[in-house]
């Protein structure tokens, strides 16, 4: 089909590391964009092979993408705008290359998302190009939609800290909430560990079994704190923290988070409702649930959608829990989303699908 | 969003039995359908509440689409287009109305499925109304487009049946297997056997378990052999008799069958492939793997695909193997597509996404 | 097998209600036990079926064990000691006939495990035996031994409940951690929710998903407040309040706690650790993981053994991951324990099988 | 508790390979026999670690034993009994080395099942010790009882085999079946394929998604031919020829096989069943499913069950379903009732549990 369509008007794009979950994902969403060609895919792996022979799910629609060792220079020429779906600090260098050239990038990687290139290396260890960090936008239309449209380099975020993020950022603002003792338990499908063959992630390893992971360690916590300490205007890194917890679950997509914050001058979930509703009046993507309900993963796989929920607790206490899809809103639809608003489509271009349930 | 659509140049359909799972299905397919407007849906036990209260994942888009109880006057009424998802039996006296009114049914039950009144009545018990049964059409456009496009009552095929009447009923017609000694070992995702309280289908007895369920008393058994025997040229319900044996797997969605058929005269899984290639060059929906590869089902989730395969053994037999998705293309997804073709529509409109993987 | 022991030595046993699934994890266990026969075994809706013939997993153990109607004076003439695995409120006419006669009960329903019948009145509804609560023992072994030893009625404990108070008792006692401000987020499997035919519990409801539900309103959480407000020396129901919210996560049995409190005088991890240590030195079914490890469900399941194990934040709070099997420890595995004290028995006869992994 | 058990009275064992699923099995199995002690336990890639640090379900039993490199002499030196649970080809040299100092061996491996070194090399690559091969007994008791009782080396059966194995040999043996046209259709839990870490048994890969592999290709096919033929009276390799098709069960445990035979001279399932009744009345793993009712994998999973049954189809063909646990039964299970026959223990001994359901 792809080959039937007049290409001549279409975005070329380059998939960087298309043999990876967030690439297979960003394939997906892409081939039910009417403006977009992918001009170019590389998988160091798996190179030789058409997409469609690595992931069958894409035959009829990837035949003739062939995937190729990534050569940055190439990608560039190749295409007008280009995903990086690389792991952190490997992504740099393309980039790097893209904006040499004058074109466009959005990076799913962790390169370009922390301001502060000292908490990078806190995190992450070296960082290949700290100069770049400065121009960068964090790519969360829902918080940055006029930079994102400018900009050039989109640091995608990561997944955990956009259920975080969108739920606490307008409750902070509107001080509603308060920002000390923040606890997250968060929740994840196993796709979040990415496509790399480790035992740990086995089927055998991973079903009919819960865990807790990385307590108080996940390289995701200074990414919320970075956002949540914007939202509270305080100094990025030195500002907010919070307690983070991520959890396995037996299932492949889906990231809950149950957030447990303490009300201020008596603010409860109603209140917090109230506050979603107006800061997300228009958002297409922001899915408000009304008080007592709350969402399950099921109802945001393989969509754009942020469900948000809110209980209150008698003693003050505020329990939110939030949903998104990983690899969708919390990756490559994220990307796809910030695609659209950089190239001028409209925004929920390829992103309109409802959830596969069951 | 459907709300502010132009609505007046739509497609109005009836889902009758929405709160089903392949109810469920019909509304997210017909949710991007840009021809369509859901303007009646039924379901008793959730009569009153929404579809998106019903469903979460509907929200965004069902969010004013009232359920009530089935009052077939009402659905033709509201409708161009009625889809009855109702237990077999309990869709005749709706399909009647709406034929009865001049209007046009797709009736996803069994109750029209059986050319023979006599084999409904031995597999189903009293058939409602048997004089409707010269008009339906078996609703596989694969096999019968033409018929589909004039039909008034269409009669949606079983889960089961696609994969084997759509992999052997080419190899059948040309001469290839032998007609006898059929083996079909079919395993199928548990939303198969419907939203139905029951304990046999609870999460805590299904997951982690595997099991072979009605062993050689399948009600999908006639309809295999039905249109298997239209294939052979065999007069319905006297030809064609194949060994099926389904059985339950722990996923969601998703139906493989394994086939053992006997290859005539020489020929093996080149000619069977060749075959296939042939009969189905032009359609948009079944894929072919190459000799070698066979499929799994998350690569046919959410779509309407057929995917198939065929490998050879020393000894003449042929292994077949075929993926679809039980609720998409086994159900509501041949559902729109028949639909598409019964309106005049592009085949494969609102049936365009790859599959969700992982 | 069974059959052929000598039985006259035996203690033997009625499970009053054996056809859910804490029955069944009941015969499970007894079946390894060799100091027991099981006399009497009551269902309603499988009654006239064997034990081995409703639950195929018993055969060759329970072939000739009748499932008959409950009759509270039969089962206590067959038995010495009586199982009331039954719903809450249906378990106290047994309970009471037991003690009635004079003979030894473990009620594995929440009716007498909260010890103020206001309490229960306003989580359950009306009490129906409000008179024997006073001799009710609460069945934590590891909590009240000497009591259970010399109990004629033990109320078992709650599954949720046990990782909570197991874990946070011994560091509540020990001055070591706030009894204000506790989160327990608690996630489990989907048996907890036991064998009645329901819609959210079916397979296609809950794989490839994960919720929370009766956020703030679970059932367990007064239970779990009256024994750390005993722990803390507080009168139960007027002590420790505590944030709980329950999740399910699409697996069978298991579940992790985990819990988020405020250390005291600098207390951390370690300090929790050796109290833990110091608090369970002789326990068989304590494990205490060194810091920086942390339980998954997998390795709990299908045991008695409860794990534990905490982790240090910067700013003084601890987090306390804690695993146990739901339907073992967490409920038939602790009421064979409590068996063995109470007849007599080693206390870890026939709960010696270390978990089935993978 | 190990380490408090008076050793000096227990076999010693060694566990060559404990790092992978089936030497886990063995661990877990062993932990539940009083009459051993695990001397000795290798793993290249955990050397260094305990058992129990490497796998938290063993903490409590085995939290002293030290995994080191392999080294046969070793091996033997600690042992009076080998198990060999290593890839093929690498067994064979612990083996000999076993054998060369007068103990006794039970081979996990594929090296000695096959008793003609042609057919293993065809299948396997070239053998390593085909010296050994006619001292080798083919460790399914039910079938080798007395020869296992006097074997030095037993070459335990593989995971698929076992089932086709139990079930067709008494009627090959009684001219029930035809030897010819037998299709047998697999299906398995992934922890067959082994914990070595592959992109392809990630939990994304095959959660949610059901497939046939390695199609009319798998190596266990000429192990099951083998020993069919030797029921047949044939000669090994040039007998009976089957059609075997494995697939892939998201799921950890189980092997559910589904036999298509042709019945001889108008037999059908209930001659089946008397069967098996007489040729396995005394066995203590066999379990006999009257007709009409067929197994499911979780009744076996963790035990040493073999469960059959079969039905009946008009045509003379017969539908033979059984199910195994194929890291108990199919691998450790078996290697522990060999054990148990070769020391003379209890053959049931350690292997008494019942299935953990749910």
């Amino acid at each position: 089909m792809a080959s039937a369509a007049k290409k001549s008007n279409k975005v070329k794009v380059a998939v960087c590391g298309a043999s990876g979950y967030t690439g297979l994902e960003l394939l997906r969403l892409l081939a039910g964009h009417p403006g977009v060609e992918v001009a170019y895919a590389s998988s160091e792996k798996s190179a030789g092979m058409t997409a469609a022979q690595l992931f069958p799910s894409l035959r009829s629609r990837y035949d003739t993408l062939k995937l190729e060792p990534l050569d940055p220079a190439k990608a560039v020429k190749a295409a007008d705008v280009v995903f990086t779906a690389l792991p952190h600090a490997e992504a740099a260098p393309t980039v790097a290359e893209v904006l040499k050239r004058g074109k466009k990038v959005i990076d799913l990687s962790a390169d370009f998302r922390l301001r502060d290139a000292a908490v990078y290396e806190k995190t992450y260890g070296h960082h290949p190009a700290p100069e770049l960090l400065k121009e960068a936008v964090y790519g969360i239309p829902e918080r940055y939609r006029a930079e994102v449209r400018k900009a050039r380099l989109v640091a995608n975020p990561g997944c955990y800290p956009q259920g975080p993020i969108l739920s606490l950022s307008p409750l902070i603002e509107a001080g509603l909430v308060s920002v000390s003792g923040i606890v997250i338990d968060s929740k994840s499908g196993v796709s979040g560990a990415g496509r790399s063959a480790t035992v740990d992630n086995l089927f055998a390893e991973v079903s009919g079994s819960f865990k807790a992971y990385k307590v108080l360690a996940h390289r995701h916590t200074p990414e919320i704190e970075q956002e949540l300490s914007v939202a509270a205007g305080l100094k990025p890194g030195k500002g907010v923290r919070v307690t983070f917890t991520p959890h396995l679950v037996p299932m492949n997509r889906g990231i809950l988070s149950t957030i447990y914050v303490q009300g201020e001058k008596g603010a409860g979930a109603k209140d917090v409702i109230a506050a979603w509703k107006k800061a997300y009046a228009k958002e297409p993507f922001i899915r408000i649930y009304p008080e007592g309900q709350v969402p399950a993963t099921r109802d945001v796989n393989g969509t754009n959608f942020v469900d948000l929920s809110a209980v209150s607790a008698p003693d003050g206490r505020i329990v939110i829990v939030t949903a998104i899809d990983n690899l969708c809103k919390g990756a490559s639809g994220s990307a796809v989303q910030n695609f659209n608003l950089m190239c001028g489509f409209e925004e929920t271009t390829a992103l309109g699908a409802l959830a596969l349930v069951p």
